[in-house]
């Protein structure tokens, strides 16, 4: 007998038919011998509906009062998936942050879980009652309703899987678990069986949105098996572990992330502290930088280009920021580019093989295509390029790092070749 | 300075326009100098919504989901109304009923208050800001959240005024008070100033809907004065209040009731027991008999009729059950008839003047209409008529005990001639 808590997404729980479906899921698991809580998501479109309506009050309109509105999305969804067990002859109750006790902090719209108390799901789910927990809500110290934000009710699964020691946490969703890279653009592309904490966590963070980073990061932190899976079959997705017991693949997916712009300070003073300058006033703002690139100085050492990448949705207001900047430091021209991708290769067996880097090059380089930026971490190497390359650079380094071809071992021959 | 509570039912927060009105009524209200506590029901048709889906899944909905499910309307409604009051410049927060521990009994759908933590409104008023709470919402024992039943918002202002010792609490509903009879088939219905609990009980109770019976119980029990008024305009409506420091009108209203049918067992063996055993059996299936009429016994003493009403809604269960008692006393046969109508006169001063009822007799009598049953209470008089002597009985009546004249001591007049 498993722990299993089983998280559905707002497409999984659209309509009665498919929260029927939900039901269905739980009562089989629980037939099968386990004890199973199940988190939802609002019905899809449903938080957006409750936030439109706030947003047609005001333009910026309280967020406490935002986080109790946006809350009840989940709430009718819960109690919904909880009278469609019973419909099925099962038994369930439908449980709330405040009823769970997912004690947050006082950070409305994007509070963090500080401690769950499990006694109530673990008392429900032994009574043979099916738990249906309301997901991305919680309370503060004072009982004030907080929400998670974007993909909260993923971290709520993920801590919920923590709190009462679930033996998995299975992530019901529209695509059957993570593939090698996009299908979209790649039709090679495969599913994964089994990947790492790390490895998911680059890959979330470098654009495959399968998952978000935080319930990643949760699940690394706890040890929780998380299992990305779709809810319209029982086919098994991708089990996201630890890293031991996982055969280390040299790259086991390509991510590529076209939300970033680049912005370019031609002949900035190549002057201690400059640089620093520039970057201080843009994190005082809140404006998150990615890649920075500093090229060779020119001119005896007088002066840099600066190269970074900024989040498209932040170029607006940073624009001014740094129009400023480049006039206090004096000289400097300011290119920006929004036509840019960055494509990256993830993979645990980067560590401890070397040349992996190079070969993404050659690749590209292959294909003529130009790289702009690199940035590379311990198991992750990106590298920017122009935007209309993005199908061609995604679908030769796929091939080149054999990723179309079976799992495990033959990504790590394609490696040893570069 | 006084502390007022404000109800507004569902029509009064309809919409995002309404509510704007709502928040700024409270506005207004605060910069009088005044503590507002305002509580809103769901927007018009949303709890209708919200029950519909449930009895889409399953058509003996569990009602613990149903309560956490209906709840969510007024949650909405709560967070929207706040963020109303926030966008006019003023402060507000939404309260729930766990937020305020509104703690009831656990009987899901119809859950009656038990206590009620005031200190958190208190605390939120006393800052300048407008409590916002959801009506008709509680919390059981056990974090359950379990709602009041019909008209459960009236309730929940009516407790909230009593526990925070407001100086009145306003229903805020579409008609602009508490009329002597219904102006809809009576255009010469005046609109009462002040009225006691009691008058305003038996109304509520006769079939006049302005206010729910278990609002008007709790504010008599608690000494809350409830200002029945309009959202539309800022025109006083009706005071309810203690019967001290009012007129003791004979006659305040006249109020009529179609919801009940007329049953009559003919030919009843007139023996100690024989009534008792039906009634007996209609009460352990919950089926509330009203007046009852035994005639006098015919046939030397051997048989007699019993005639009775009960609700419309459950004739239907309560046919076979009468039919079966009516088998086993023998003999007895029975008539049904649903076209009835129960009008009744309220009035505090009938406890002191004799002769009221034998002047509605005449009244009713001088327009040719039959009474089939009558029933009394300290201050009402009750009679069945045929349906279609409605409104010719309300307008006779109405007439009759002077209600059309100016307030006060004309109806006295009026009685003083019976």
């Amino acid at each position: 007998m498993a722990l299993i808590v089983q998280k559905f997404g707002g497409t999984s729980v659209a309509n009665l038919d498919r929260m029927h479906a939900v039901a269905e899921r739980a009562l089989r698991t629980q037939r099968e011998g386990h004890e199973v809580v199940v988190i939802v998501s609002a019905m899809a479109g449903e938080t957006n509906r409750l936030l439109g309506l706030a947003h047609q009050v005001s333009p910026v309109p309280d967020m406490r009062e935002l986080d109790s509105l946006a809350s009840t999305g989940e709430q009718v969804s819960a109690a919904l998936v909880a009278l469609c067990v019973h419909r099925l002859g099962g038994e369930a109750r439908s449980l709330l942050g405040h009823q769970v006790q997912i004690r947050t902090d006082g950070a409305f719209t994007k509070a963090r879980i500080r401690t769950i108390d499990g006694s109530k799901l673990l008392e429900t789910v032994r009574r043979g009652r099916v738990a249906v927990v309301a997901g991305f809500q919680g309370v503060d110290d004072e009982g004030n309703i907080t929400t998670l934000g974007r993909g909260g009710s993923d971290t709520t699964a993920v801590a919920i899987a923590a709190a009462i020691k679930a033996d998995v946490c299975e992530i019901y969703t529209d695509v059957d678990g993570v593939y090698t890279t996009d299908p979209n653009i790649c039709p090679r592309a495969r599913k994964i069986d089994r990947i790492s904490y790390e490895e998911m966590l680059e890959l979330a963070s470098l654009g495959a949105k399968v998952l978000q980073i935080r319930s990643v990061e949760l699940a690394m932190k706890y040890g929780v098996p998380v299992h990305v899976r779709t809810s319209f079959s029982d086919r098994p997705g991708t089990l996201v572990v630890g890293e031991e017991g996982l055969e280390a693949v040299v790259v086991s997916g390509v991510a590529y992330d076209k939300s970033e712009a680049k912005v370019q300070l031609i002949n900035v003073p190549d002057r201690p502290g400059v640089v620093a300058s520039i970057f201080g006033t843009l994190s005082k703002q809140n404006v998150s930088v990615d890649m920075i690139i500093q090229s060779p100085s020119r001119e005896g050492g007088a002066t840099t280009d600066v190269t970074f990448t900024v989040a498209k949705t932040d170029l607006a207001r940073c624009k001014e920021l740094i129009e400023q900047c480049a006039r206090q430091i004096g000289g400097a021209g300011i290119e920006y580019d929004p036509d840019i991708v960055k494509v990256s290769i993830v993979g645990l067996g980067m560590r401890s093989h070397a040349g992996v880097a190079s070969r993404m090059f050659e690749i590209l380089a292959g294909e003529g295509i130009n790289i702009q930026a690199i940035s590379t971490s311990e198991i992750k190497v990106s590298c920017l390029v122009h935007s209309r390359y993005t199908e061609l650079a995604v679908r030769a380094l796929h091939e080149g790092f054999g990723l179309d071809r079976a799992a495990g071992a033959p990504g790590e021959d394609a490696a040893a070749t570069a």
